[in-house]
């Protein structure tokens, strides 16, 4: 591979002035007065967080997705990354070149849509699957992160868009399972994949969220394990109405048809959601639902903030559905 | 692999309170007003940048050094990290369990050494070779980070330490070539393999670097190479001459026994120094001197910067030698 060529014909043009033209091997950044910074790294490996042989622009915004959602939760606003690109060896170089072209647009593409750019990074080769990495810079004013810890007992749980969507669709991406082959609509399927291959990094929320949420986190693992993560950061329960978890028409279509809890715990275990799961004090809930009114965002009420230190979900028939089950633990 | 013990038991230990307990996802950094930041990333394949199986300390204290040789060129001081690691599926648990704890130590042994906490990152499986990767934040006062591109005409170009004992201790660790199985000593040979082992990112030199140095570079793809990256942000020459490029006794035993210019040729174009390549006012040779002498640091001047944008390089007898023989290319 050609990495100078990556670099100066692909990268280059997508880095701001902190990137120092990707002469440097490293970015110089000035930070406004009365800012946080928040930082985080997430890493996709082919295979595993995306499908075998896309190296495409649909990988590239998955990577910019996953970390942005992160900075989401926090309240924060991106300002720029790192980029870390691991080219597996094996493809030819016409078809690297192809591949390097379609994965720049689609850093392109999201950095347009939320204003932040390139700082820098470094490429190498691998025998193994591709893997790529990126580290976010994000700001918040000072002492205004949303962090995991503060939930309060007696808060409401809410929670972003709906659940679920993105897990079916990745069934379809993967190979569609006997459930999805009868009854869907082909605006269902539409649904669907659309949740998986462009998941909305709620970014554009950060200003309520700032202003209301005690608690918040991104559902990337699923909503009850998210749950979790705020459980134990904030060492107190989350007791969340299965009923209540939001649901696309298609969605909801598709666990009525058939064992209808036993779907919507599936959907509200598995990943790829990247909608906000965060706490706020009762009266307060006039305010957050006017700040996602303001952006076209569905909020709904999940459930409560209670005593403990674990996950509790009621299910359809008010019974407490049992925490294997969730595919809930610690971990 | 148990990610959560990887995280709790080992990771969660090396944490600043930036780190938020490794609880959130994401880090959250305070700046110091008037300060700027530098951030780097650098990865490390298996098989490629670490010996295939060397899942140690050794691997941890290479991927510390490396991106800390980023930091020290620009003068800054490292304040914190983020680590993603894709760990082998091959590894058997026990096994695992044992590099876990190697690794960390590596890790430990580092942020002890120079001051700094672990930050973030994440963590996931492979079916390919490790790969792993670090974003460092580092911190210069504002407008003093020495960039690659303030060389001037006339200034001097020094480096620190000795060249090439590194690339000796590659070959040595790699598989003996010939050149190396008669002549050197015991010592000799020890000299190579921890120049290999335990680089030193000089980032002690820092305020010297800051005061002094009108551009810088660390040297990981050899002193040429690093020459260039220099001339080119700098849009000079930098003219350097092969005698004066400082070597250990080791590795002037080798170069003088046979093909002298050559050898000396062979350890100034290939990488794994991380020694500093930097230039400075004639004038402030003095200060330069004494600021490394109060590090037990040695300095040595290698060249001059002229007009141009390219590398030139003056042989034993005088001569310019031609630039492909030094493996320097504008890539």
């Amino acid at each position: 591979m050609d990495e100078f060529d990556w670099i100066q014909t692909y990268l280059a043009p997508l880095a701001g002035p902190e990137g120092l033209k990707l002469l440097d091997d490293a970015a110089l950044y000035t930070p406004s007065d009365g800012q946080d910074l928040i930082l985080t790294q997430d890493s996709l490996i082919e295979g595993i967080h995306f499908l075998q042989g896309e190296y495409g622009a649909g990988t590239a915004s998955r990577l910019m997705a996953v970390n942005l959602s992160d900075l989401a939760a926090k309240g924060a606003r991106p300002v720029g990354y790192l980029l870390s690109v691991a080219w597996p060896k094996h493809l030819s170089s016409s078809d690297l070149k192809r591949w390097m072209h379609a994965f720049s647009k689609g850093l392109k593409t999201e950095q347009d849509r939320f204003g932040f750019s390139l700082f820098g990074g470094d490429t190498v080769k691998t025998e193994g699957p591709m893997s790529i990495s990126a580290t976010f810079i994000g700001v918040v004013p000072r002492g205004k992160a949303v962090l995991r810890s503060g939930a309060q007992l007696g808060d409401d749980i809410w929670v972003t868009g709906t659940i679920g969507d993105a897990y079916l669709g990745l069934q379809l991406a993967q190979k569609t399972p006997e459930t999805l082959k009868h009854g869907p609509s082909r605006e269902d399927l539409w649904v669907w994949e659309e949740a998986f291959r462009h998941p909305t990094p709620r970014l554009l929320f950060r200003k309520t969220l700032r202003r209301y949420a005690t608690a918040c986190a991104d559902i990337s693992d699923g909503l009850l394990s998210e749950a979790g993560h705020i459980a134990k950061a904030s060492q107190k329960s989350l007791s969340v109405k299965l009923a209540d978890i939001p649901l696309s028409n298609a969605s909801l279509k598709w666990c009525t048809a058939k064992a209808e809890e036993a779907r919507r715990v599936e959907l509200a275990t598995n990943g790829d959601d990247y909608e906000l799961l965060f706490t706020a004090r009762p009266e307060d809930a006039g305010h957050i639902l006017t700040g996602a009114d303001k952006i076209n965002l569905a909020v709904t009420r999940v459930g409560k903030v209670t005593e403990g230190e674990s996950v509790h979900c009621q299910g359809l028939k008010g019974q407490q559905l049992p925490l294997q089950k969730l595919g809930y633990s610690h971990n």
